[in-house]
């Protein structure tokens, strides 16, 4: 059916009908979202199978629109059964949580609608993203440096390899890999290898940028997961005597499993014996450095050349907020797209940022970060990250308290990692049967909690570690009552199994 | 100064001032970014200089947090001070205009605040992006592929020359380019080395994928931008004389400063021939393909590989809303993290769409253009496509009747390309000094309006071309009258030169 053509002198959008649209859906979500979606006597989850939740969606696009009044009961159907993420046992990532002023600086972004790339056009974030990026790196104790924003840390960890590889042999850029030496970059295993857990996104990265996933090499770690210096020592030299070129070290701040640190202050030791570049993953972790009590756990820091630092997680600055920090102010990923950075502007042009970036269009993520920093301060950060170890600490001791629950480790960060062994497993841990028992625990126990929507945590293996399941905890949200329930709520779904 | 300590009982976060901040801010944003950003009457933007603004805004982030009202006033601060994208008089880039059902599935998604890669954690958004990547591939004619959301359209090209790579030599995935023979990129000239305009996100990809940018080959084109297919053919030759390895040929549809589209066609023939990854860049073209009237313009989109298509652009999807379409369903980024890919779960694992991306985090891009999508159905989106295309016929038209503007070429998309001739130039294009003089003109003519606020358009220069303007007219708000006064304006801005 050929539509009909209004008069073209008429604009195509109306205004008052789009704002009361507004209006209503902004009501639906502060009642759906962020009241019951924040309410512990409400669920977590709406589980649906996928089959019938795309009937319940009814998802198909169409030719013709729809009303007012079935768009709005779209909009209430998308929050129900979406995962309410900020409902205080939600325990499942590692974000959770709602900060209001952060939201409110989320939406403002999305009104506003602009890219990240000149000043004229964004004039506001440009200057702004400059502050935020300078206050974090304030924080790894750095008087000067470089940064942007990313989205995701996997990005930002691309971006400080891509960054690496430019520096040691800057005619990569032109000529390519196969121009220079084989390179190497190292860093600890990931899950599925072995014992610790170093970001996926390295995996990834190193395959993405054309260096391989053979061109990573794995440092071995203690149980903890912490990276072992003198083993990224020895391996950097037999890389060496084998002819490669190692370049990089990703040392991670705040393991995705564990939350273990590595100790970067001797890994930055044997970084300057060998001139690598040295970059902290602290995607997760880098949140402690607001803490005086806590930034111990990265000292070394301002040793690193570069730092992937994400306030979406521990922060509650939302999806995305990604930060890469760097110390080097030189950059590499300019093309000088004449369309964009005219150079015959009225104004600085080292103020269109676009060019450091290989996205074209970028999102301002900075403003969302900034208006809750002044919100609450960098003091409002430190009681925020404080109480996280405040709680973990509860929730450790009522751990040991109770029968069933066994820890892999004294935790380190805000990660519990913990079994739930059943009543029926209890003493049996000589039995040649009990590994392959207890791994099949975590999984039976999600899926009654999915169920039952009462809870979200998720488990995973590590190594020669049989599921277990990680909960993090670090949402202002929480309370004691909740650390209480999720105990609780474990025991009562896995007590028979 | 030590932060006191609350009781670790209590949440840190009050959602009754939370949410009563929310409302305030909403409030800011529907008068100031909504309602004044989209009054012709009003401001397109406020010009500040750079140190000026900064001390306007007071960036600086303290250890003390600031009450609700200072906040409020930053919000409308932010607001005042941020260019109005959605203006109907904004034809700077190639977004603009607001479509409110878009910004409500914005603001759904940022309170929902997920993460894209698992159906546990996102079970409406993993069914959601699946159906609307579907409807998109529909409409390139494809009955089976896959794809996915990408943060913008340089990414979503990245991605495509990344698999193009891994489906020829499958090896480089582990071995990397090392271990596979150099490769040959080819696409148009950018803007500045000659006279169209492919993405410089092509430049930029194959330096970071680690090609390096001596890997790219710039097919020539012709006096309108279009890819000129024996060019390509001849290039594909000489590469493989030279022992290259011919790997992908990005075509535009939809170039950045023309509005060129390539002829897919006769690109296809010859990527046919030598087996050529056909990845088509049409980002901002691609939204054609609603239009029975004008979809023609990508005749032959059905035989590519690979399409990059941003809704965030001429469908005002908003900022970020970038589809990477792919014909083939293998997929090579896979990492498979066990902390977040169980394959013990309780449902379908290939829900678990995350893998596919090199992002870890990845935010829901769909809700916005699925909610628009109902809202409108696709015969809204034939009739904004439409439209634009005659309102570009009646400014072009206007153009030729006023003395002073001079287009390049006639358009054959929504980009309008002009010079404006002030009258002291106009019959002096035979003296020497007249292409220098004329370069000066466009960066005044910005300047002024600028300052003024009224009016926003980009100009660029283009291989011998000096600086002209390039006008895009897509948005839905845009009527006669602002046509009107573009002219009129540009008109008063440069008389006097």
């Amino acid at each position: 059916m050929e539509p009909t053509l209004r008069d073209p002198t008429d604009p195509l959008i109306d205004h008052a009908e789009g704002q009361h649209f507004l209006n209503e859906a902004f009501k639906v979500i502060v009642e759906e979202v962020l009241c019951k979606g924040t309410d512990a006597t409400q669920k977590v989850c709406e589980w649906k199978e996928p089959d019938e939740l795309a009937v319940l969606l009814d998802l198909e696009l169409r030719e013709m629109g729809e009303p007012r009044g079935r768009l709005l009961q779209r909009v209430r159907d998308v929050a129900k059964f979406s995962v309410k993420t900020s409902h205080p046992r939600f325990f499942n990532q590692q974000f959770a949580g709602v900060d209001y002023h952060s939201l409110a600086g989320r939406f403002l972004t999305e009104a506003l609608n602009t890219n990240l790339f000149t000043y004229e056009v964004a004039p506001v974030f440009v200057l702004m993203e400059n502050e935020v990026l300078r206050s974090l790196r304030q924080l790894l104790g750095w008087t000067e440096g470089d940064g942007i924003f990313c989205p995701g840390g996997s990005m930002s960890n691309m971006y400080a390899i891509n960054l690496a590889r430019y520096r040691l042999f800057p005619e990569v850029k032109s000529q390519g890999l196969w121009s220079v030496p084989r390179l190497a970059i190292f860093t600890s295993p990931e899950v599925k290898i072995t014992v610790s857990n170093s970001h996926y996104s390295v995996r990834k990265g190193a395959a993405f940028l054309g260096f391989g996933t053979d061109s990573l090499i794995l440092v071995n770690v203690d149980d903890r997961g912490h990276m072992i210096p003198e083993d990224l020592d020895e391996k950097i030299e037999l890389s060496k005597s084998q002819g490669v070129v190692p370049l990089l070290v990703s040392c991670t701040s705040g393991t995705t499993v564990q939350g273990a640190f590595d100790p970067l202050d001797q890994i930055a030791d044997v970084c300057g014996k060998h001139k690598l570049w040295m970059h902290v993953d602290a995607a997760w972790g880098g949140s402690v450095l607001f803490s005086k009590q806590h930034r111990s756990l990265m000292k070394g820091i301002d040793r690193a050349d570069s730092v992937a630092w994400n306030p979406h997680k521990m922060l509650l600055a939302g999806l995305q907020c990604s930060a890469l920090l760097l110390k080097d102010t030189s950059q590499c990923h300019g093309a000088n797209a004449s369309y964009l950075f005219q150079q015959d502007k009225f104004y600085d042009v080292n103020l269109d940022v676009g060019d450091k970036s290989v996205q074209c269009s970028r999102k301002a993520d900075c403003l969302k970060l900034w208006l809750m920093w002044k919100a609450i301060g960098s003091n409002g950060f430190e009681e925020r990250v404080n109480k996280a170890f405040v709680l973990v600490r509860y929730l450790v001791d009522e751990m040991k308290n109770r029968d069933g629950f066994h820890l892999l480790n004294d935790p380190e960060f805000v990660n519990v990692c913990f079994w739930f062994i059943p009543p029926s497993l209890r003493g049996k841990e000589g039995n040649a049967d009990y590994p392959s028992r207890l791994a099949k625990v975590a999984p039976v126990i999600k899926e009654r909690m999915m169920k039952k929507g009462t809870l979200m945590v998720g488990y995973q293996p590590l190594g020669d570690k049989v599921n277990f399941f990680r909960v993090t905890v670090f949402s202002p949200l929480i309370s004691h009552k909740d650390l209480d329930f999720f105990l609780d709520e474990i025991e009562r779904l896995g007590i028979n199994l």
